[in-house]
């Protein structure tokens, strides 16, 4: 669809949105190159440049165009704006503008308008102790770094998701553009409901290059890339040129075409009421790389090429001709025109800016904890399992869970959305379904279930689409939950390392507001995915996020349906964490009553002193356990020894919070090494039953006085098609191996063991025979009760 | 574009057709429930019912079908065809049909035609000690599991390169489709050399739905389907319906278009020497998902819904009727039509599979080590630096190994590539363009550098399709590396995974031969990541691969470029291994000699007799380092110690294969317990600068007698914009904290140690505030060189 020829920007208008990105250019440019002389006021030297030039320029003035005309936007129509900057490197121009619409010295006053002000923000840039050259929790208007390529689109539609009035203006760069993450978020738009959500725009900035390479979108031919954007679902107008004059007035009619495209898509479905999946228009801007740069370095093509990805003019010491070519480029915007005497941006241009929050930099939406509303809750105890006896019922925690998540997203009908990967009944929380459907803007079939435009579980076969959209409707003040198979949760490890990373910097600036932390609950675990094999068994996540900052992460391991649900209140009350919460979805023994499990679930660990025979007094063995298998195979375990010694002393501890075994310098959950010695003692074995790799847990217990006791099970990959119990065989987390090495571990038991050591290998190999016989687990393993000996 | 209407194939051929996709039916439903009475021969109870059912029937009849079809177009025309299986769970299918056409009793004799084999065959299915449930290296004719969703497309792309012969068929799942590696697959086709690679038929398999819900692609309309479509480039041709006799006709019809179409391609390119980028053929295949399946069940419909996706009947024990309609459902298929008395397939079905290696199951570019060439290697002695002293020269050690690289690629024309994600030249291994570009099938600017459509370096700014298509290339037998950002090798964490899992696996199948292994050089690592900021750095990738199966990975961190090429000499001879090798590219101090670092890389680590002060006595410290700038670091703290305590014995031990530092029980590559004691001592502190998370060195270490002298630097998250020495210095890696370390832990300098330990600590406050003044490190720090003491 071409757009019309008509000027929609009168001479004056054009003249100063043309100043006014002639401005960010300049300041864009002068934060990559300038520590110093930031008005040209006297000749350029090299005492006035960086030592080390850093910055990247390529992309920068696209960006700096975008903003320039969705700022007129704005104002013409008074539009609350997200900017979303995708293309990598994104710093100096969002700076730029959010500096020249006075936001940044709002937030940052020792950066201030004025001759001094510019100098500032010029050194700080990608300078030690001051900003990075992406768009980072550090720039105001910012939720997207853009460090990693590829999420712009992603956090884009969570943004937009529930806030109805809210324009997300999402730049894409053709180098991000062929991550994977971005190719699958283009069929967000079929998650988007024009009703209640508010509106995306995505702008693919073809430029053409990326660092080294045409890119892909840049190079089909017309016809293909308009068939693929519109078989994305969208109505393309296309932007293209290099002559400022003719793009300005391109580039304002088609905004303003787009924004009437998009108001007449609400209309229709706000008022008249229609029921459809739009084709929302996007915008395709195909400019050059480096625009406006140096044309020609060294006798080499700069502007529109590779060769302006960084920065065009380099090694200036030991090129003369580079820093007068910088002087010509600087001046070539006429900063004189641009900035008054002191340095402060002239009022015509200044007028151009919106004000207050219409500024896309003080834009609430991207300081999402000034929006946040606390969950209204219920009362956990409310959905709790009714558990008179440890052991005496069975319940599936996570379909517990649903039933709780069913009431809070019923409270919280515009600020709470579930998301999975087509995994929301898979893991049993199904029962979310009686507050609210499945996100669905397509026709619908008889045989479909519990699919609602208005759904507020978000279901798509992507864990990055899952993460993408949960990362987005968090930051800007929204809770969630993301629930995932645990072994796929490794597709979007990079993903919420960033996350975390964006939550670690952003608690130390000021004027950041903590937002909803990121819930991330991991079922179908490892060790219950018996039957879908090696590739679904990998329980890794967690021993990634350990290397993630302690002041962000949080991994809690419930043994059962009440400690899931009391950890899962916690962390939809907590602020500016990563939470990941490791439940089954099976039918499992239920421990703790809705009294004890909140207890347990405060302390983080603690003794459980049914399960124990030490009675108070120092142990023979500890038996430690963290997650639900390890436990119900601990306590299966604890029932062996009981019956074979009846005077074995043994405690029983159970982990829920694995942040408590680290030393408290480490991590703020951690236990005191005064307590922590008292519940594990300092000199008898410690058997730990673990969910995870084993060495985690030595990992975080190294400094205990205790370490050296410590024997760790848990998943050392020995995983196949097999039956749940020989999954934890073939590992050795199971009750008879857990009985062996107490066996082999307490000192008194290894010369008087003999009968019950052949007991229990007689079992495993009964197991073994049965399991291969039968495909089943043995009746007596199945059945196994607490009590039963 | 619309297939026409008249019949392609005979009523005999179509009623042979229909028997054998029926046959593949009734074996993939017998394997998912039959223990017993294989063939029905009585009439079926509960005790001929797995007690667990577990496999998934949804995606199965369609899989079967194109196999079918592909059978008679491979006999048609003599064709080496690839099918690679996206859908998950779909072994039923492709071992029905490798079972089928022979090649299953040919690779499991133990699994032989007739009814006991037909009784194994079903029983071993998702059965302890049997066969998983997705085609898995253990499935003959895979290369491609299909557990995690979404590689499918990428492998079947790295197949097909350079092999000319090949055509890939690869079914896409409509579930796997919404994932964001299969969204950015479809770009593939831009990198696929008409001339002289094989061509990829990708098969869209619409049924419908995924676990639970409606799929994106299946609900668009067909104009926007078909837009995307050709918007990816292809030309799509439709198979749609559920009536099989119209159905036969239609797939026939169309693949012998699709083939048409190919071959078309192949001749423009091959001998009209047409350079273009074709628009390729590809199918939708639109069928119900489950076709042929239970219709209905309980009331509810199955046959084309949702509830098709794993077992239609199940709770058999409860439900008769259940296991009346399984029978019926079994007899739907008219097994007596299909296997004689012996229940061996009847003749003339069996005729209509290819024969020999045009079986699927039997094509040996599935089996790649079959194919697999060594390469043909120059001496990597030919390409290194000379240091006559340890220092004396710099280099920048991935430009070094682009030389290596470049004649690698000379000599092996058609076995080695390279992929990268837009990093090539960034990661300074550019000299390989002397011996071929990179690939690009589209047209060219003037500005485009080192295109060509015959180009072996295979560049796109997409982490998943560079490590996707290199596990294809490899598993069919060639050779090649992947070189990625440190810290975006996180985006393909998943992946790396998966194809740790396949090839543990695929060494205990005997009849897999070794492919090449998977090399990743990550460079642009966390030490030089100063000037990205924080988002670019992550060593965390060493982390994850350490709890893969040690079998399977190798890690090197070679300090210099001569180690460098030594190691990437090794692990482009090596088979069935994940090789991570880490590696700087800046300018930095050479150590070792070719010979020296030939010596030192067989051993894995050793003690660096001229950096050391010992002299072969017992050490007061050890100075341990693995990886390029810890190395640095290393030494010039050495070298400070030796100018402040002369008579200090300091030990240095360089680490450049990780796996030396585990005991020799838990990796192959382990260090007798006696050799690491020799070198490390027992009793000495051991000062151990370490290139990733500080906890991955205990960790390795933790069963090694001086474990607890041990005290590790590395990175502890500290990561901003900065300089590259102040990164050290922020995680306390720098030469200046060593030292320090070293006085902190050498008894009879703790003393002593007053008046250089202040002297260090000016150090650290004089290095501070040079780098906030200037944006730039020490020059005595830059240009800090070995011997300066």
């Amino acid at each position: 669809m071409s757009t019309t020829s008509r000027s929609t920007l009168s001479p004056t208008e054009l003249q100063h949105l043309d100043a006014y990105w002639r401005a960010a250019n300049y300041l864009s440019v002068g934060q990559i190159y300038l520590l110093a002389n930031p008005l040209l006021r006297e000749p350029l030297t090299l005492a006035h440049v960086k030592p080390r030039l850093l910055g990247h320029w390529g992309t920068t003035p696209g960006l700096n165009f975008i903003y320039a005309h969705l700022n007129r936007l704005i104002r013409e129509h008074d539009l609350s704006v997200l900017y979303v900057a995708g293309p990598g490197h994104g710093a100096p121009g969002v700076v730029a503008n959010t500096y020249l619409e006075g936001s940044y010295s709002e937030l940052y006053p020792d950066i201030g308008p004025g001759e001094d002000g510019l100098r500032k923000l010029f050194r700080q840039f990608s300078f030690p102790g001051g900003i990075p050259s992406h768009a980072a929790p550090q720039t105001p208007g910012s939720i997207h770094e853009g460090g990693e390529l590829g999420f712009s689109l992603t956090h884009a539609y969570g943004a937009a998701l529930d806030h109805p009035e809210l324009l997300v203006a999402c730049v894409i760069g053709d180098g991000e553009a062929e991550t994977a993450p971005l190719a699958a978020s283009w069929h967000s738009n079929k998650f988007l409901n024009p009703r209640t959500d508010g509106a995306v725009l995505p702008i693919l900035h073809l430029n053409g290059y990326k660092i080294a390479n045409p890119t892909v979108l840049a190079r089909l031919e017309h016809a293909e890339l308009d068939a693929l954007l519109r078989g994305y679902g969208h109505t393309p107008y296309y932007v293209e040129g290099d002559d400022p004059a003719l793009m300005h007035q391109q580039m304002a009619r088609t905004l303003e075409q787009v924004y009437a495209d998009i108001a007449a898509i609400q209309r229709r479905a706000r008022v008249e009421g229609v029921q459809e999946r739009p084709a929302w228009p996007m915008i395709v801007l195909r400019s050059p790389k480096g625009w406006t740069g140096p044309k020609v370095v060294d006798g080499l093509p700069v502007e529109g090429t590779w060769r302006a990805h960084q920065v065009p003019l380099a090694g200036l010491s030991d090129h003369p001709e580079h820093l007068h070519q910088l002087e010509d480029w600087l001046l070539s915007y006429r900063p004189e025109e641009l900035f008054d005497e002191a340095g402060v941006l002239r009022p015509e241009l200044a007028a151009q800016a919106p004000s207050g929050e219409r500024r896309m930099g003080m834009n609430p939406v991207a300081n999402g904890g000034l929006l946040r509303r606390d969950l209204d809750l219920p009362d956990w105890r409310g959905y709790a399992v009714a558990v008179l006896e440890p052991g005496s019922v069975e319940a599936e925690a996570t379909r517990v869970l649903g039933t709780f998540l069913r009431d809070v997203m019923k409270r919280n009908m515009t600020t709470f959305r579930l998301f999975g990967p087509d995994e929301t009944a898979s893991n049993r929380l199904d029962a979310v379904y009686a507050a609210s459907g499945k996100t669905w803007q397509e026709p619908q079939l008889p045989t479909d279930q519990h699919l609602s435009p208005d759904g507020r579980v978000m279901e798509v076969l992507s864990e990055h689409l899952c993460e993408g959209w949960l990362e987005g409707y968090t930051l800007t003040g929204r809770h969630g939950l993301f629930s995932c198979y645990e072994a796929f949760i490794h597709v979007v490890d990079s993903m919420v390392g960033q996350h975390s990373k964006w939550l670690e910097t952003s608690r130390e600036i000021a004027w950041r507001s903590p937002v909803p932390s990121l819930n991330i609950l991991l079922t179908s675990h490892v060790w219950r995915q018996d039957h879908n094999g090696s590739s679904h068994q990998d329980p890794g996540f967690i021993d990634l996020m350990m290397n993630k900052a302690p002041a962000v992460v949080r991994v809690y391991l419930p043994p059962d349906a009440n400690t899931l649900l009391c950890v899962t209140d916690h962390c939809l009350r907590s602020r500016d964490y990563v939470n990941v919460i490791v439940a089954g979805k099976q039918p499992e023994r239920q421990w703790l009553s809705e009294a004890d499990a909140a207890k347990h679930c405060a302390d983080g660990l603690g003794i459980w002193a049914w399960a124990s025979t030490d009675r108070g007094e120092t142990p023979d063995v500890v038996m430690a356990c963290a997650g639900d298998v390890p436990t119900l195979e601990t306590l299966a375990a604890v029932s062996l020894l009981r019956s074979a010694f009846p005077g074995l002393k043994i405690r029983v501890v159970n982990v829920v919070d694995l942040m408590t075994l680290q030393p408290q310098s480490e991590h703020p959950h951690g236990l005191s090494d005064a307590a922590f010695d008292e519940i594990f003692t300092t000199d008898v074995p410690i058997i730990f039953a673990y969910h995870g790799y084993p060495w985690l847990i030595h990992r975080l217990t190294y400094r205990r006085a205790g370490h050296q006791n410590l024997h760790v099970h848990g998943y050392t990959g020995q995983g196949t098609t097999t039956t749940p119990f020989d999954m934890t065989v073939l590992n050795e987390l199971d009750r008879f191996h857990l009985a062996l090495d107490v066996i082999r571990r307490v000192p008194h038991l290894q010369d008087v063991n003999s009968d019950a050591k052949q007991q229990l290998l007689n079992k495993l190999d009964e197991h073994h025979a049965y399991v291969r016989a039968t495909g089943d687990d043995l009746p007596d393993v199945k059945n196994w009760r607490w009590g039963d000996g």
